[in-house]
């Protein structure tokens, strides 16, 4: 091993990947979209597959004092489905590897699975493989899934234009709220063992983080619609981040209008309650597994004629930067402050 | 959760695999072959995609006092080539995932990763995707590998026939004999820092430990004389186990010859040297990577051109089970002890 030692939190996870990578060849002419975007695209005889894969760790991605098993495993699939329709695709397939401990039972398996099996009914995907193995602690779950795409109607995260409205499915923030929620249940819990849970009028958020789902409903109805968005990504670092992402791979800038954020009722009730701000949440909370997309300005009446949709601001040049524009009229710089960082 | 407690242990990998699986639906017409085979197969508009997934754990698969990171890097990309291999398909593309502890530098990372380029250059295989994550406590590895195969040109477990002739690539054994050798040198090295390891002479028995490689030359080969095995299956948990499971799929059973198993010299003399038998290496001991596999006996005379494949037995009517013939000519029974069995 070499003497010197850098550290990767020196590099951040993004920075790592552009690391690891830089010197990653391309030897397959069947190789259309490599590492960088939410999943890989490769051709099979003039057929597009999309692929994409997620590692979850116990300890670092859920925590099963308050994630059941069920759950648990539903999430795990949908998390990848979300980012096959990212790319504009349809999942297909999936394979489920686990570690295990010898302190889950065949039982706990069985839940885990129930979710996984649940989620695969919902979104007509077939499990086709995976792996099992001991581990000597922890729970690890690591799963790809696979989509398919008509050929070159993939959406990466740079094709946005100047000029494109930026839209967001479904509400934003109400998984990190859960999350701070569950938490603070957790504390008092582990304090006073007796005191019962208090989430009375809180299943919105705490499902949004619990049983979150890929919106291929959006895929579909943007195809129904004959809707192609110029770029897209799933949100599970938080819009800004994510919008950062799409600003950089497409090389230009973006303004958003905070009062244009879609967040829930119950979001903004309990965001007044943690004396949170709500707009933060919905910009830097993660694992809302929203769809963040862009589409030509022409499109504006198609996409108003969908509930589910909101247009949050638009796409400008790269040397305007991001911006939020705020309910008075203000212009801030965003920053891409994911779901760890606000974690942290 | 419910009350009942089932070990894992009880089913042991098959049978937990099985159990999970059992109620597995299979929704898409383009799913030709789910789990339990060595990979599974998706029928993309008439051409055929194999995909494979293996996961590994520090302390569970491997051990980073004596493997060093290159080499795992490498092998981990290996193993899964290898399952592609074994459904007699070209491996294409891969995915790596990574979850990694703060005990990991970047240079370290650096190391990874050139072994794993270094296995993606060796097979022509294209690096598309994966994940990162920080992990609490030791390296976590989980790779998925991507295939093509002609339509319905496949190979599974389950196409042995009675009369069939048994093929294997290669040499068996080695590679537990490394793992014995450097799990000793190990100890040493525990109790007495000071000691320089003694692995002279011993290359080529830790190389097949600590660098397998796919047998993608044998399935070129394969190609190249037209002939089309009727069941194949890799070698990674030992010779009967795998021979178990074409028996079981495939409804037939098995006569396999000592004198006929293929055993590097270097492996006869280390297996002496540890007084264990040879061919009790070469039945149980795993991570071989080899390829076994039955063709009809009309292709006897073409298998013989080849000194990489050696013919060990043929298939018999189930009825019969599995047999070793010994070189005194006395019948066994075939037990399928895997690796497992034989660390513990």
């Amino acid at each position: 091993m070499s003497e010197e030692r850098t550290e990767v939190s020196s590099l951040g996870e993004f920075g790592l990947i552009d690391h690891l990578t830089q010197n990653n060849e391309t030897r397959n002419a069947g190789t259309i979209l490599s590492v960088g975007d939410d999943a890989a695209v490769i051709d099979q005889f003039g057929r597009q597959t999309v692929i994409t894969t997620d590692l979850l760790l116990e300890g670092v991605h859920f925590d099963l004092m308050y994630t059941p098993l069920r759950h648990l495993g539903y999430k795990s699939v949908v998390v990848n489905l979300s980012d096959v329709c990212a790319m504009n695709a349809i999942p297909t397939h999936i394979t489920v590897s686990i570690g295990i401990s010898n302190r889950f039972s065949v039982e706990a398996l069985d839940e885990f699975y129930e979710g996984v099996y649940a989620a695969c009914e919902k979104y007509n995907v077939d499990l086709i493989g995976g792996d099992t193995s001991s581990s000597l602690k922890g729970f690890v779950i690591s799963i790809t899934a696979i989509g398919e795409v008509a050929p070159d109607k993939f959406v990466t995260r740079s094709g946005a234009k100047k000029g494109d409205l930026i839209c967001v499915s479904g509400d934003l923030g109400g998984s990190y709220l859960g999350l701070q929620m569950l938490e603070r249940e957790k504390k008092i819990f582990l304090e006073s063992p007796a005191v019962q849970p208090d989430l009375e009028n809180r299943a919105y958020i705490v499902g949004r983080l619990l049983k979150p789902e890929a919106r291929l409903d959006i895929i579909q109805w943007l195809a129904e619609k004959e809707i192609v968005p110029t770029s897209m990504i799933d949100i599970s670092d938080g819009l800004s981040s994510e919008l950062k992402h799409i600003c950089q791979k497409s090389e230009v800038g973006a303004v958003v209008y905070d009062e244009k954020l879609p967040i829930h009722t119950e979001t903004k009730e309990v965001a007044m309650e943690f004396e949170i701000d709500a707009t933060t949440c919905a910009l830097s909370g993660g694992e809302d597994y929203e769809l963040l997309f862009t589409v030509p300005q022409s499109e504006y009446e198609k996409i108003t004629l969908s509930e589910k949709i909101s247009v949050i601001g638009y796409v400008t040049e790269a040397s305007e930067g991001l911006h939020l524009i705020t309910r008075q009229g203000r212009k801030h710089e965003l920053h891409a402050q994911g779901w760890n960082a606000l974690k942290g």
